[in-house]
């Protein structure tokens, strides 16, 4: 089933105070997207979603599929079929980010980025999982376990979105990685590709799903600058 | 077909620098949902859409319904099917707006508000129609027809939406209104019901259509500040 759009479950906002309790299963998040990206109850480490498997990268480095019963508080996933693909070689990733946004005039589109090839480096941090009570996101993420590779063989997953969204996600990239053989995983804090295959999907439709039945989440007192640097902390 | 979502085209940060061109036509809008609000190409006055006829509130004070061909730069729909239901009586804005808010426990969520009756008094304005070069929305907004009446039948339709969305759409409450007898419409600016009945739809779902065929919304360097801003100026 394909749809031109993202869904997103939960906003990257709900994190930034701590509401880091799944509301949504993989099993469901997976009927709205093959492919796509997000984080576990307890803010459990990384998850990236490739052709129909969800995998969590864990803070001790260890990489596992996810079981449907599993829930997440934010996710975000699509169907993929790319409009565009392009060879991409010898590119870092702010020459990466700024080619990518220019060529395909991301700056106010919601897009899906996929890059599969030979990284001659990559560089992720994994969120450790919380428990109760929970701490905002910035003190949770203040110290987290980061793993680097060389010439490795893996698939850059993520989107770009347009910054007006900042709050209901992260405006701008937000991007994970899983290596082929499964022993590297996180967000994406550098890279630098060797030889790869670019994937982009632009949509015209973001949808976001809230967790309404959630009390924690109905009483929360947001505030709207708290959260956009919160997110300029924390998932760049 | 009933929906439990949102839909919106556009975004209300598209009319802050003036990208007041129609980019859906309103046979299409009317696909995603019979009831919600917008304006028209040109910033031509105020949509209010209920029980799946589009009208257009003008600013010499008539109301006409809107043809299947014209086009509107931002509107919100929905297929109406409230939850919840009740009677009012001797409410100002302001304490409808808290009270509708507490009791709904809205804060977070997305909700259509629609009340039904009669009321003691009712203030409108209404967006004048811009030829091009556009102004911006502050601009273009300083100067606007108000219209009033008092002991007046008829419909305010509209919605709330978390805060973490100013930008994307009206954070807080945005309310059109529409008599009976459809001699008086527009954005509303202050009301006062005598009876009264309400209906409110909570949504999980909210879903943004974005215009990413039209050059001019593609290629404009948006700044969240200065639309939160013109927003609070504008659309209060």
């Amino acid at each position: 089933m394909a749809t031109s759009k993202i869904f997103q479950h939960g906003t990257l906002g709900l994190l930034v105070p701590g509401l880091y309790d799944g509301t949504i299963t993989a099993g469901e998040l997976l009927t709205h997207g093959d492919t796509g990206i997000g984080t576990l109850d307890g803010l459990n480490g990384e998850v990236i979603i490739l052709d129909g498997h969800a995998y969590q990268a864990r803070e001790d480095g260890q990489v596992r599929e996810i079981d449907a019963t599993e829930t997440l508080p934010f996710a975000s996933v699509h169907f993929e079929a790319p409009q565009h693909t392009a060879k991409l070689q010898q590119l870092n990733q702010a020459a990466f980010q700024q080619q990518v946004q220019a060529d395909y005039q991301l700056t106010n589109v919601f897009a899906a980025v996929r890059v599969d090839g030979l990284f001659k480096h990559i560089k992720t941090r994994v969120a450790p999982h919380q428990v109760k009570p929970y701490q905002s996101l910035v003190a949770a993420t203040a110290k987290q376990p980061e793993f680097e590779g060389t010439n490795v063989q893996g698939t850059i997953i993520g989107y770009f979105a347009p910054h007006l969204f900042q709050g209901a996600t992260v405006g701008g990239f937000h991007l994970h990685f899983l290596s082929a053989d499964h022993q590297l995983g996180g967000h994406l804090l550098d890279f630098e590709i060797d030889q790869a295959q670019l994937k982009v999907q632009n949509f015209a439709d973001f949808q976001v799903h809230l967790p309404i039945d959630n009390a924690d989440y109905l009483t929360e007192k947001f505030d709207n600058a708290t959260i956009d640097a919160a997110i300029n902390q924390a998932e760049r």
